[in-house]
């Protein structure tokens, strides 16, 4: 399929070069994912690709570049998820929902967004930042909606910090254990994640949050 | 510190090896987990330690079985958790709570809890296999008690297979983004995550899940 996909005919130059472009991409995430990026060379790309490494050199610097696209493509995404939701969502706790569903969904039909955990040195200090940087806001959006639906009474009170990063634990997750050939299509799976994120998150219950984990009073879990 | 702890003084030699591999396995973990395996040599690893690779040979014989060992203590931790929460749990629900509790307590007081993601080729066939038995016991595990609270009617109708990945999926990211030093501790986190899983699970409420995610009718969350 690959192959073909690379090969294939379309209208215009532009279109080709576009359809190669995310096959490479496509390609080279399922290689970092599976080996790491140290553990991937340009030649491993270019022989699954079926093509000779000075072809890929026309499409791709080098191996950094590729990681750096596959970054700004899969935070595209993630972006593009945020703001539907954002806009659609009629209170906190709806705008969270579908900041899941909408991520969800894109994770399990993209191949590319499988990348969300930064190998340390495999970048150059400004893609880095510039990655974290609009990985950070991502957070800091996530924060502010679920900080907004307690404000307006859809969010149970519960610590935000504890709450974003729970959620994007199950997204990350995802993208590693989710299988397209599976027996749950993307939209299920969005749908359902969904479905759990709201109910951490609905007020009322026998279980309270805690508004500030700092000041919970834990019982002593120590693996004796 | 490290280096303190590599020299220390302690009664018997037994105890003094004990100590070396337990540095040794902190640091292999810490360089594996920002780096990858790949991007890891042993050479790294000795320079941290602050001793010559020659002498890291007497306590591993290569980068393989670092990887192997470190796999085996997360294992081991993570089957003590689950072991003790089903001895103390009085009902499905509580059993996978205190799942969640005592391997978040675990994860967040033990450096080398941190791999569980694997990479390929990293291991040995036969490791790797034996690694992947024990992790999908694991797993089968977390499935069968949330099947168990299913029917003793402590855990809402849910997809098992869902939810189990859901749970690990938030143990997962425990491992990547919780600092020591930051201002919750272990225990903290363990009763605040145990209690958001439990919001998830409680009967009742607002909002009914999915027994199988395969048959939910989804909503379109495709990004156009």
């Amino acid at each position: 399929m690959t192959g073909r996909a690379w090969r294939s005919r379309t209208q215009s130059l532009d279109e080709q070069r576009q359809i190669k472009e995310d096959v490479l991409l496509e390609i080279a995430a399922r290689w970092f994912n599976k080996h790491g990026f140290h553990g991937t060379s340009l030649s491993d790309i270019a022989n699954d690709l079926g093509i000779t490494k000075a072809a890929l050199y026309h499409y791709v610097k080098d191996k950094s570049e590729l990681l750096y696209r596959l970054h700004l493509k899969s935070l595209d995404i993630a972006e593009a998820a945020h703001e539907r939701a954002m806009t659609e969502g009629i209170n906190g706790r709806e705008r969270v929902r579908l900041i899941v569903c909408y991520s969800v969904a894109a994770i399990t039909t993209s191949l590319t967004m499988t990348l969300i955990v930064l190998e340390d040195g495999a970048l150059g200090p400004k893609q880095s930042s510039e990655i974290l940087a609009r990985r950070r806001r991502l957070e800091r959006e996530l924060r502010d909606e679920l900080r907004a639906g307690i404000d307006d009474g859809s969010i149970a009170p519960c610590d935000p910090k504890l709450v974003s990063m729970t959620i994007i634990g199950i997204l990350h997750w995802v993208t590693i254990w989710y299988k397209a050939r599976g027996p749950w299509t993307g939209h299920q799976m969005a749908e359902a994640l969904g479905s759990l994120v709201d109910r951490m998150l609905v007020p009322g219950g026998k279980i309270p949050l805690s508004g500030d984990v700092s000041s919970i009073l834990a019982a002593d879990y120590t693996l004796r």
